[in-house]
């Protein structure tokens, strides 16, 4: 096991830096500071408000109750859903990640303090789940396919592998490293056959071990991905256990369960050459992403069992869209990225961290969206809290963990996958310390600097990657004021190899047009219309901006030039997209119809002219309620 | 109480005949005599096929048993779901009306024995529910909203009116009595409000009312439809119980429940004058057919709580459509039809009647659908049997019924609601009989004769009102060879006064020619696309029909001529639409994307020309498996 010191200074999210298959190695959420004004003001709120907000409703559902009631603090009955602790795990982990970025005394004392009360809670044995005390005690692994005990505990040692590496305690590593040995007292070759109904615990497993290089946390997590598809986990699509894994070629079932499945695979291939595993995760991936995810990168179009419909099902009223599993598809995505480079991962990520993620949570920092839909008649709101509080604390721990996910290195040199302003000091493989700084207005601008730190210790050759994302055409790279060659091409990472000396800089240029994009002819239900994209961002209209125009009624002509514009008044500071456009309201005939006769009638309603306005859509349902809508009708 | 022989003759399905606010009166089943070449054949397979098959499965699953089980005859433990019961009952009164139309003597048999059955579990003081038995005897109206006692009540009571109409016997009806005057002992004013969470038994009670004039179950009935709203059934939409009947005005939650309930509150409007139910009736059929009907009439679009969606929430593939929504649709409309003789309710039924309904059941007769989608993958089958096996009793019984549903009578004279070959002898309210014969090959062909019969006792003026369908512009009609004067506006009944004589015939013609049917442009899965209808008929596209093409692709150029065609080889014998399309695949630029940027590209693919062979939506599903749409798209 790593010394404590190590530990600080390797605060990665997923920790491949030892895993033999991964070309891309992490960098540590300490060795990024973000500078930017898009994500640094949402760690912000993140750390100020919506952290100490959801330590209350922790505090005030009984959720670290449960604990004291488990360790005998204190006396009552246990509160709330049986998968309650996991909400309490995934703070602990938000909270670590923000500890990791310094400055958070009180965060950090209720850390200590939560975390107390876990270990305190945990048995003899091992066993830690608040739920399974006393009179339900001898209940323990007898429904593992419904009771979430391995999801909880999977949780848990994410949370307490955050908590290693952002403070180098090893408290509540120890807690899991002993709750990771229960479990695999009781599962495991020779042993129980089965794993729990809701993945998690597999990818948390994998981690375990690389915090703590212990194999039998990895043997365990090897374990539990291939004993689905045996029947053992009830035989269901919706737990993924109607095939084994190899066999799996279509995504199917409860979204947030798959995502952390294939997560999990993902990261088993960065420690095995499996290639039937790869070939599978390959076939799901192109499944997900060409059949099955919103322009928004949200997944899970069902409500009926929080599931993936089928191909090209995405309702978007009625768009079920999880926060949870969008959060799933980004840690999917990133694993894969980790294996080999490729930048459709991460623009995969991308997509949905700005817009299916980042709906999920309010712009003050204290109100979640469950499902994030693409339309809504205005009903549907944010909430401060849910009776299954899964997604406030997932997307806090994303949010918390995000300078993690900026950069990458690998025995080339140094990749750069989400573009932020910030400023870096990482360690390519050769051992050599880089020091960098970005500036970037990003997303609304898509101007990129990129200056390598002065301090860099001497002349050496290596590569600098720069994902040019597959949205964008005309990309342009100049080094030290000189075009770098070749025009990089949407959807790969563009690779500079030079000796780089301190005072370098590359500048990059993303285009950022505003985009109408439309959607695949089998995705009928937005056959006719286009949403309307700039940058990573996807776009909506909402009624507060639109009068009384009925927002269904926008028809966007053929052609239409739409402005965008930086509205710093507007929504935290927005870029709207704005323009004249068509209003076409349903002709008087279908007045108390559903179906009527086409071709006979060709009366059409008058078209008004009126003024468009479109925001980011991660932005909706911030202001006054009233209809949205992603897909505008077009003429 | 009527006596044995007078109910003999008033075989009624819906017997408004003394129901003070009903314009119009019932016609016994048992004075019309279906000759059509479409309804006839399929009421015998439901007699020959379908009857007997269901009555193996109702012992097989141990439904029946579990009455054997009540009564002490056989010993065991309850088999299957808790409202299993009410399938018996379903099957009785299909058997009722079947054995009402002669001719099924082992039907009969079947019938006697299993009421002798039921009779025999009735308890001492009335209660009957074969799951509330021995240990569950305490829990009995412990849990009114989830257990559906008195919805399996309901159905018994609807079973045993249907026996006693159809056969004069009181045998099972004096259980009825016993069984809702036990139900009355328990709810009512002064005593438990409350009411079942699944509606059914408020209808059943009216109809037990009017077979035997005891105002008790009237009154009863009453205190049911209205403890609705008063939270005394959870409070949700789910159960319509988030506001009284009186204060709703948009159809929500479970299909068949809303559907039940809205018929039973149309059976009261027949009873009572009650203008605020009127009001609300009116809106929620507004609501229900100009915004959440499908075009096979349909309805219930969701999957999550088998509910209807919000306005305009129409999925094609993911449609719930539950047969027996359906069939429920079907109860409403007739119900309001009987108020004041609106032609858009005889619409509305013919609508579900040919197309959502009618798709619930196979050509063969014994596999049956639960949701009725409008598109699929050619994965979805009719299945022999279900768990919850509730649509396949309950369309049994609605074919088995259907002659009652084809005339009506009022003061001013007769009312032809559906049009099929028949020889109907029936008494005009004036008290004078009148023979009728219909000619007619609908819904294939337009032409429809009726003959007053030669032994009309004498020359009397009185009404024909003939129902012009909302679909069918250009009718026509003549009175013994000359026109009938005015030409009926499609949508309304035509009223044709005269004094009529024996021999006497009218002539319509209703022209059915092929339509192509948009939908509104909220309802955006739709938009760009049409459904072809014929007739009453709405049509779809199957794979088998269309080799190598996929269904998808096919596109209707404007002005497309389709042909209509009877083809007696396919399907039982269908008229088919066909002509030449095109048909288009989405261009190779969406390999291996689901979004792309608009504009840019143009490329279209090669557009090849097709046949395109379209088959009656009910008839689908009945040969090879493929894909089927019903909205095709256009060019």
């Amino acid at each position: 096991m790593p010394n404590g010191s190590d530990a600080r200074f390797g605060a990665f999210v997923v920790d491949t830096s030892a895993s033999p298959r991964a070309r891309l190695k992490p960098v540590s959420i300490r060795s990024v500071k973000l500078v930017d004004g898009f994500w640094q003001p949402r760690r912000r709120i993140n750390r100020d408000v919506t952290l100490p907000s959801q330590h209350r409703q922790l505090e005030e559902t009984g959720r670290i109750d449960n604990f004291r009631l488990a360790s005998g603090r204190k006396r009552g009955k246990f509160q709330g859903i049986f998968f309650n602790d996991s909400d309490v795990y995934k703070w602990i982990e938000a909270v670590s990640w923000t500890v990791a970025s310094g400055g958070a005394p009180e965060l950090a004392r209720a850390l200590d303090d939560v975390i107390g009360e876990v270990a305190a809670a945990q048995q003899e044995d091992g066993y830690l789940n608040t739920y399974f005390m006393f009179d339900r005690a001898k209940e323990r692994w007898t429904n593992i396919r419904d009771m979430h005990e391995m999801y909880c505990a999977g949780h848990l040692i994410q949370a307490a592998v955050a908590h290693f590496r952002a403070t180098g305690s090893t408290r509540l590593l120890d807690v899991a490293r002993r709750l990771s040995d229960h479990v695999g007292s009781v599962f495991g070759p020779g042993k129980r056959l089965g794993a729990c109904g809701h993945e998690e615990i597999e990818m948390a497993l994998v981690e375990l071990y690389r915090a703590t290089r212990e194999t039998r946390h990895l043997d365990l997590a090897r374990f539990l991905v291939g004993a689905r598809g045996k029947g053992a986990v009830g035989g269901s699509e919706y737990h993924q256990d109607h095939a084994p894994i190899r066999e799996q070629d279509k995504v199917v079932g409860h979204a947030v369960r798959a995502m952390y499945f294939y997560s999990a695979g993902a990261d088993l291939l960065a420690e095995d050459s499996d290639p039937g595993l790869r070939a599978a995760l390959d076939k799901l991936w192109d499944n997900t992403t060409t059949r099955r995810m919103y322009v928004t990168g949200a997944v899970g179009a069902r409500y009926e069992g929080e599931a993936f419909g089928r191909d090209y099902e995405l309702p978007n009223e009625r768009a079920y869209a999880e926060t949870c599993a969008g959060i799933g598809l980004a840690y999917w995505a990133w694993r894969m990225l980790q294996l080999e480079g490729r930048a459709e991962y991460a623009d995969v990520m991308e997509r949905v961290l700005y817009n299916g993620i980042l709906s999920g949570i309010s712009l003050d920092g204290d109100k979640y969206f469950y499902p994030n839909p693409l339309e809504n008649d205005g009903t549907y709101r944010r909430e401060p809290w849910f009776g299954c509080a899964c997604c406030p604390p997932n997307i806090a721990r994303l949010l918390a963990s995000l300078p993690g996910y900026l950069y990458g290195t690998s025995a080339e040199g140094l990749w750069v996958h989400l573009y932020a302003a910030s400023a870096a000091e990482l360690r390519l493989p050769s051992g050599e310390r880089l020091v960098l700084s970005v500036k970037a207005d990003y997303p609304w601008d898509g101007f990129v600097r990129i200056e390598i730190g002065r301090d860099l210790a001497e002349t050496t050759e290596f590569s600098v990657f720069l994902r040019i994302p597959g949205w964008c055409a005309g990309a342009r790279i100049a080094v030290n004021g000189s075009s770098a060659g070749a025009d990089p091409r949407p959807g790969t990472y563009h690779e500079i190899r030079r000796i780089w000396r301190a005072g370098d800089a590359v500048e990059l240029r993303l285009p950022m047009p505003v985009r109408t994009i439309e959607s695949h002819p089998y995705l009928t239900e937005n056959a006719g219309r286009v949403a309307l994209a700039r940058g990573p961002l996807v776009y909506c209209v909402e009624a507060v901006d639109h009068g009384f125009v009925d927002v269904r009624d926008l028809k966007l002509p053929r052609g239409t030039k739409l402005e965008a514009s930086f509205r710093s008044d507007l929504l935290g500071g927005v870029t709207v997209l704005s323009g004249r456009i068509t209003s076409r309201s349903p002709d008087p005939g279908w007045q108390g119809r559903l179906y009527r006769d086409a071709g006979g009638r060709e009366e059409k309603c008058a078209a008004r002219d009126v003024a468009l306005v479109a925001i980011p859509y991660y932005s909706w349902a911030n202001r006054e309620p009233g209809r949205m809508r992603v897909w505008l009708g077009t003429e």
